[in-house]
């Protein structure tokens, strides 16, 4: 498959950018709290910061991205460093949960449009915003052996389905790219910030 | 690659149909017992249903199976919804066991028809049916932080390079497509069979 | 991306095959450690054997190794098949992490190597050698239920780096490839030897 005419702008790339840079330094600090080796906070803040992207790009058949472009794997190895070297206080609590908020959310969006771009069709471009977005946690919540997020009732996935249809959604409706990226990944954003904040939840499985 | 003259007729294209929605099923029943959430059935359903079909797909070189066709994602939807509103005891004991015996033939079979209309040759086709048929499996056990399958002494892979050994050894030897499939599929299953109502194993390592 | 002016010759053959051979044999070992039976016993032979290549080969869009070729295939299940019926003396202690610092300083050298002859620049060349030696012990040590390599202060992941990175540099400055190979891959394995001899180990983060 080749690109078509779906561009992706400088919105898009931001959030891109944004996701890339924030999945990595939850990485790192999944490192930091598993005490871990430099080395490793730079394993971690790799795989969590390209992970999703890297499958999605498998999946719609485009180039990995990081193969071409060394900006990436640059970003995330300085991100490893920085968390390394600056005061733990500053990682603590829920800092993670809020820097996972922001970079699910970009990447929910960025990686519907990259799927889209790619001419792959609406259900599909939603999946790939899903995944773009939840992999990357799933894979540092599997290497630093912690429950993953998708595992507990908290909304997470939810939020990322969110803002992957809204953008899906939007953009088919006509509506300007920037504004429906912006729009899509805020929505994702804000429900995921409630189940942060308050604990919102999805009802259990409860058959029997 | 490209496709070959090894076409893939009604009963492989049931096949098919069948390993999706029977590993969905197991995938959301394990979602029940571990009382998840409906998002949660959904991504258990389709991470189980499409797994082992998207490596396999990935490691041939053709496009991913569920990209282009969104039939089978809504299926794994629809399929984790019904596991949800449906009445436990239906799922109780050995269901899942049962469910997924028959997903495995099936996939075993198509997976390797799937590598021999792609080209690939003999032995990797094998290997290709093995994979479509067991990569499901086991990454639900592992979503749902359940020992896998290919742990325990009981037979399964073994069932499933039954299965793929002898539909790619029948249809070399000129066995008409459909008889094929459903002699290979029904052996892999009833030698899986056997292991579930029997306990039929292979024998431990005992060296030391 | 096809093939450029990079040339695969005799010694990076070997070291792909000492690779490949070893990996198979700790996945094997492993196996025996964990009494699994001999379906099993090729199970982890073949995904560490051939793992973390089949990984550099999808993120590179070169073909899978293993699919057209099928001698890796044959090599892993003779090799778990040789671990099965041998004296289990012979595996005990730590002939595990010497066969896996081989394999992995081999693996790291013929990773980058390959890269670098499918046109990937240096950088993403360097992190293929990485991801090729670590990946099939990664996923033997999962698919085991050991705590995996990468997350223990010992050095491993920076003896594969040093191998990679040294081969990259060196071949970019013009040294011929069998001298850049062997010796790049004897610099990774003398600074893992020391790892598994003294405990030559990565200080880790003491934030706080």
């Amino acid at each position: 498959m080749t690109s078509i005419d779906f561009p992706i702008g400088p919105v898009l790339s931001t959030l891109d950018i944004v996701g890339i840079g924030l999945f990595a330094a939850t990485g790192a600090v999944a490192a930091a709290r598993a005490r871990q080796t430099l080395i490793t906070f730079a394993f971690f803040a790799l795989a969590t910061g390209v992970g999703g992207g890297t499958v999605r790009d498998l999946l719609i058949g485009a180039p990995v991205f990081w193969i071409e472009d060394t900006r990436p794997l640059t970003a995330c190895l300085v991100i490893a460093l920085l968390v390394w070297i600056t005061p733990a206080r500053l990682w603590r609590g829920k800092t993670l949960d809020w820097l996972d908020a922001i970079g699910m959310a970009a990447y929910a969006v960025f990686g519907a449009a990259k799927a889209l771009s790619f001419g792959i069709p609406p259900v599909a471009a939603v999946m790939m915003g899903i995944f773009t977005a939840c992999l990357g946690g799933i894979i540092r919540d599997v290497l630093a052996g912690e429950p993953s997020i998708i595992l507990k009732p908290e909304l997470y996935v939810t939020a990322a389905a969110l803002a992957a249809a809204l953008f899906v959604g939007l953009s088919a409706a006509g509506v300007m790219l920037p504004v429906a990226a912006g729009v899509s990944a805020l929505a994702g954003f804000a429900l995921r910030a409630l189940a942060i904040w308050k604990g919102l939840a999805l009802p259990v499985y409860r058959g029997g």
